[in-house]
């Protein structure tokens, strides 16, 4: 019987986010760096529950997604996160993960972000680290990127910073807004974001425009959330959102994320516009496509665009944040 | 009665071209001079067929195409054209412009080319110009910039040049090889390529990279032609007719040319790919999709792509030529 206190597990939950600007390219892969600023939306919906459980018995990390126990590449991410973890709480124990992502996993809904932010608050609070925000928001990005912003309630900019101590996440003042995110393919995408994020900086000629041009819509943004001008949110979204994939459709060879559907349900989005009803679309590595509209327009979209795939409306929903281990249950109990 | 020789009208035929290394922006708006080479296939099929016929008594150009007579714009283009013609023959005289288009105007199928190539040549003669291939291929430029290309017989360079006299197109040794149209849209678009042109170089991020990307896919495709390398004519004809779209849709607003069927038929092409069939896409500005194959494949090719819209396989076609006004019917009964 050990007169030690007993490491308590603890338990984080954190919601996807998807990007208005987004986050494509980094300046340092260690660090995970991003090349520039991107600003996203945190959904209340689609959430990763994640427990961490540290044992002194353990002789390596145990992982398990969705009751399925994981091994090399997924296991190997959780490791050494958990090692940078390790290394800041001064520990060298190992810990049991296990993580509920409510989520399809790899179809551009963004499930690294969830499942590295909940990873992030429920491993530093497992190894005794007292992280405030923005410390919790920089060690998540360590995890993946776009991670940093999902530590953030609603519209939150990631700061490109001047390296590992200023780039994170912080919460923007925006009008308040709804999402709809059309699901029109499922499966798993063909190309990684990792590795289409590289052969982009290798290969496309457009390349080097890209960091400034972000930099340039991000601007933009902060300017359109600040004087909660939707219109001019949704015109930037929209036209970021079609650079990016101009620039991974520009990669050699050439990457197409967006589907014959996707193409469709942005044609429907124009036709809305013009129809008089603010719909704009953006779409992350996948075929995917997410439209917001301002909350009171969001079923008349829905319903408009129900025919290109399964839709789900969603809204702000809150950064990543602990919660007690009995309600580690599913956040939907629908989903 | 006069005892002056009557003006003789003159008839032309021409082609339209579909570029492997695409013509996107110009550098000189007034000679037409385009901000790089580009490099095309003649098409054996969708000829324009135009008889000038130079007349003392006219107060005005007249232009009739598909024996609707035309006025505003279209023209205006012609009239344009001729004024020039008229400039270097030292003439004052307006001229019956008549002209009969075989392919769908507006559709992304380069009838601007057809026309321009054949008024070209039936202009000069018309009005006793006495031409070489390359002064015609100049002169045919200035009308519409890819209608210098239209003056050569199959595979055709036109370079950038260093100024009027150097920009004009010559025949390029290459391997043989099929076209697939597919017209899956004809509809006029919903853009003009001359105000998309505009669109893209005013506001694309991207727009300083096109213009030395074309050069160097260019000159790489120069050096597949050279070594009747098939495959690799292939690939960076895909790869490049996706940049150029990639190019044109970080347009702000955007422009998007490519429909969801489009993009099924570059999806298809890469299935074909997978399945062994060498076929590769390449889509002008608009919907409609052309795919290379080698001659042997075209039919396979053509059956695979059938479920997508209307087919046709063509091949290497001449370059516009004077033809007997006596033969000015279709080139193609069917048609």
């Amino acid at each position: 019987m050990s007169t030690q206190a007993a490491p308590r597990p603890a338990t984080a939950r954190a919601y996807p986010n998807i990007a208005l600007v987004k986050y494509w390219g980094k300046r340092d892969e260690a660090l995970m760096l991003p090349v520039a600023g991107s600003l996203s939306l945190t959904l209340d919906a689609f959430a990763t529950t994640t427990t961490v459980e540290v044992r002194a018995e353990l002789t390596a990390d145990e992982f398990s997604l969705n009751g399925v126990a994981q091994s090399g590449d997924s296991l190997g991410r959780v490791t050494k996160f958990l090692d940078l973890v390790r290394s800041m709480a001064g520990s060298t124990q190992f810990a049991v993960v296990t993580s509920i992502n409510e989520a399809p996993t790899g179809a551009g809904l963004a499930s690294s972000a969830s499942g590295f932010a909940a990873l992030a608050v429920s491993a530093a609070a497992a190894y005794g680290l007292d992280l405030d925000r923005p410390e919790l928001s920089r060690l998540a990005r360590r995890g993946s990127g776009s991670a940093a912003r999902s530590l953030v309630d609603g519209i939150s900019v990631w700061h490109a910073g001047d390296g590992d101590g200023t780039s994170f996440a912080e919460p923007v003042e925006a009008p308040e807004m709804s999402m709809i995110i059309v699901t029109v393919d499922a499966r798993q995408k063909a190309v990684s974001s990792r590795t289409a994020m590289r052969r982009t900086a290798l290969t496309s000629p457009f390349y080097p425009a890209w960091a400034p041009s972000t930099e340039q819509s991000l601007a933009a943004m902060l300017e359109a959330c600040h004087d909660r001008d939707f219109s001019r949110i949704g015109r930037i979204t929209e036209t970021h959102a079609l650079r990016m994939h101009a620039l991974i459709q520009s990669a050699d060879p050439p990457i197409r994320y967006l589907s014959p559907v996707s193409i469709a349900v942005f044609d429907a989005v124009a036709a809305l516009r013009e129809a008089g009803v603010e719909a704009y679309a953006t779409a992350d590595a996948g075929p995917n496509v997410a439209v917001i509209s301002r909350p009171e327009d969001a079923q008349a979209v829905a319903e408009a665009l129900a025919e290109y795939g399964s839709v789900r409306v969603v809204g702000a929903g809150a950064g990543a944040m602990l919660i007690d281990p009995d309600d580690a249950t599913p956040a939907e109990a629908t989903a």
